[in-house]
């Protein structure tokens, strides 16, 4: 007991401190490390076997819709940068740039790309010439750097990883629709795997993408009540089209502009799992993303039998397409509970002389501590079972933080007041001018997140100047 | 037939210009694209296919050994790189230095990761402590950087993709046995999979890697003769954990530096696949690595039912565990054709009017020509049985060629008219000086491939100067 009590007391409560406990954890779990570069982290083997669990489902979901990886350099010349206006102001800023190659100076510097768009229309416009090169989708999975001044390992890093898809179409209606397919597919993801729930909507002006004629987001609610924006959608127009000159001949022998998207996830999303599921224990992982959903803990594992019959188990799960380990290390049973609780693995199977004496086993969920005294005959069927209800229910409960962390604002005191006090989203309706939506965030730190697909009728009037208003806007203090 | 022979003109014959043929077919099979970055590359569809191919049945490979995957910074602080000294030495020339972050100077420069030995030595720094902590085996995918003057795709660019990985051992031995076991991994793969034999054996001094005690290499041989380097394994001995006090705990108390291996495979090995494999119609990609495996054409397509039938067929050929595509493009059937070769798709099945009649299609192979004429009721088992027997005719033929082009020189006369004459591997006695080895480069171009596993006695003295020799060497040109 004295083991486990330390591993469990070196995390602070989320209660009395949520971003100690978020460090804590991203590092007590072994997610990551600090690496001696600043800003940069050190995936370890827990932390990138989620990413390439995500990875693997993402990119399942991308490919059914037709898209196809690629791999494009990871420097951008100045010049190219600079090509599409609003997209050099929004990122240089905040780029790191190679200056010297080997013992010389660059003739141009280049920029570590913070994200790809100029890259892609580059290629674009040699590699689209006629409508039946239309649609182009391309993806790909790479690194990207943005040079942050204050850093929080998965939420904002100087280095991150992501994937960012470039779509190229014939017109601004099949732009659109790939715009808000992927929205859905980052939606679908993220309920259906990550069990979190999101709000889907369209960014503000203020908020938008630099340089796209309109950002689509999906945005999440974490257990303190801050959201996180989860994964983006751009709509380009013809924008970058037109400063790049990425044409093509249609079938009427007209020279047309391009129409273009881009959208992206990052390991930003670890940062959401771990504060959307988290508790004091550590980390609780979805059972259909988790590396690990299953560990056997035997108890008084040097009894006769217990061991072995504990390795049996294994082998019976993973023949059922489990992925299970067995934790027979000389540590203390409490110890091994404390670790397994603290890395979030779905379920432990307990497994003792007396449970092998009367042919059972106890299965424990991570998330509510639910025992389950199952017979080993049975032992497949019931683990599936108990993985499916966990998160079916891990969902259901995520959806039910965001209902009761979400508010709804007709005056500004109101406003205020829930910002202040009651952490979470507050829906207001909003007049759509730029200056309001400063007022707020400068009053009360709170930003517009979305302006939400689902749109209802709370009051006809900004909740910030008291002009008429027909929008109806997500606020809140964020990621 | 007009458009057919347009696209095979297209390409250069191997027997008049192996280097541009090969540029030829990287383009043309539509692998790459140049990039406006100088010596970078767009990894295009169906090159980045394949990567993700090797990718996949590499990381199963290492996964089955153990190995876990991480990711660390891009970026290496250039004091950091500066700790051993034999490897800075080996890297600085070629690395590209950021200096800035955002508008601001950095205060130490970072080098962009030409290969990350010193942060994974800065992280085991730390990480390992106790003799439990033993053996770690970590690997990542990502991209590396090395300012390369001449560049060539695949073979030398200045950004490419690979895996490093990186291993800490408690001694010696253990970390030999990793460094050989990996090397193993790496020519079962090439021959496996890609159909590529190689000659695995030890580097000389001159030739290793910069800061390892021992360099392990797998050498394959193109089509052209010359060698090609493919994967390498190196055993660092306790230099680099002296050089970062990489120090643990050992079970009698006492503090021991750790053992380190690294070990890696690059898209290099793409070029490999191309110039063993390809012929004067295009690539050749063998088929348990292919992207597409089957190309399934239909004859006089608008005819009634044959569409249909090729749609059938297709979704026969997948639910039987083939990668299968339709090619109902409204090009003619021998434009299709030449641009399945090009691509280098296994087989092509042609299907027509007459076939569908007589129940009956034709496979072709990819790499022969082989015509047969396949039972539809038999498609599954056909298509099975005619890839196999590709896949394992392929590494016959490439084997075939390294015996041909395999060369023994016991006097230096001989030598150097091989390496003129004689496109190829050289076996050869040498006497294990430095001067031999710079004397036959200087003279004849040739390096020092490997001294391999599997010694023969050629002669007793060495084929430069002479003097009593007891080590047999591969010498050859290479990429």
């Amino acid at each position: 007991m004295g083991e486990n009590k330390k591993l469990v007391e070196a995390i602070t409560s989320m209660e009395v401190d949520f971003a100690q406990w978020y460090t804590d954890v991203v590092k007590k779990a072994e997610l990551i490390d600090y690496a001696s570069v600043k800003g940069c982290m050190v995936i370890k083997p827990a932390g990138y076997a989620l990413w390439e669990n995500i990875q693997r489902e993402l990119d399942a979901k991308f490919k059914a819709t037709g898209v196809e990886n690629v791999y494009m350099p990871m420097f951008i010349p100045e010049s190219l940068l600079q090509k599409e206006k609003d997209h050099v102001e929004g990122f240089a800023p905040e780029v790191a740039w190679v200056t010297h190659g080997g013992m010389e100076p660059l003739q141009e510097r280049l920029c570590v790309r913070p994200t790809s768009e100029t890259l892609f229309c580059d290629f674009y416009k040699d590699d689209v010439q006629s409508y039946r090169d239309l649609p182009k989708c391309y993806n790909q999975w790479c690194s990207v750097v943005r040079w942050e001044k204050t850093t929080r390992p998965f939420l904002r890093s100087r280095e991150f990883l992501w994937q960012e898809g470039h779509t190229v179409h014939a017109t601004a209606e099949d732009a659109e629709a790939r715009t808000i397919q992927m929205l859905n597919v980052y939606a679908d993801f993220c309920e259906e795997y990550l069990a979190i729930p999101v709000i889907k909507g369209r960014k503000t002006d203020k908020e938008k993408f630099a340089g796209a004629e309109a950002t689509y987001t999906i945005e999440a609610l974490m257990h303190d009540g801050k959201a996180l924006q989860s994964g983006t959608s751009h709509n380009f127009g013809d924008g970058f089209a037109k400063a790049f000159g990425i044409q093509y001949t249609d079938k009427d022998n007209t020279l047309k502009y391009c129409h273009q998207t881009s959208w992206g996830m990052s390991t930003r999303i670890i940062g959401g799992i771990i504060m959307v599921h988290g508790d004091d224990s550590g980390l609780v992982i979805p059972p259909r993303i988790a590396p690990t959903q299953v560990m056997v803990i035997p108890i008084q594992q040097k009894k006769e039998g217990v061991l072995d019959k504990a390795f049996e188990m294994k082998e019976r799960l993973l023949a059922a397409g489990f992925k299970v380990k067995v934790d027979d290390s000389d540590k203390t049973p409490g110890f091994k509970f404390a670790e397994q609780e603290m890395r979030g693995i779905p379920v432990r199977i307990e497994i003792g002389p007396k449970d092998l004496e009367a042919g059972k086993c106890i299965i424990v969920r991570r998330d509510n501590r639910e025992k389950t005294e199952v017979l080993l005959e049975e032992l497949e069927a019931k683990t599936g079972e108990i993985l499916e209800r966990m998160q079916k229910e891990m969902l259901e409960r995520a959806r039910k933080h965001v209902e009761e962390h979400t508010y709804v604002a007709e005056t500004y005191d109101e406003f205020c007041d829930i910002i202040e006090n009651k952490p979470g989203f507050v829906k207001a309706m909003w007049c759509e001018e730029l200056a309001c939506e400063e007022k707020i965030k400068e009053d009360t730190t709170a930003t517009s997140r979305c302006m939400p697909f689902i749109q209802e009728k709370i009051a006809g009037r900004c909740v910030c100047c008291g002009k008429p208003a027909t929008k109806m806007v997500y606020w809140g203090k964020a990621y």
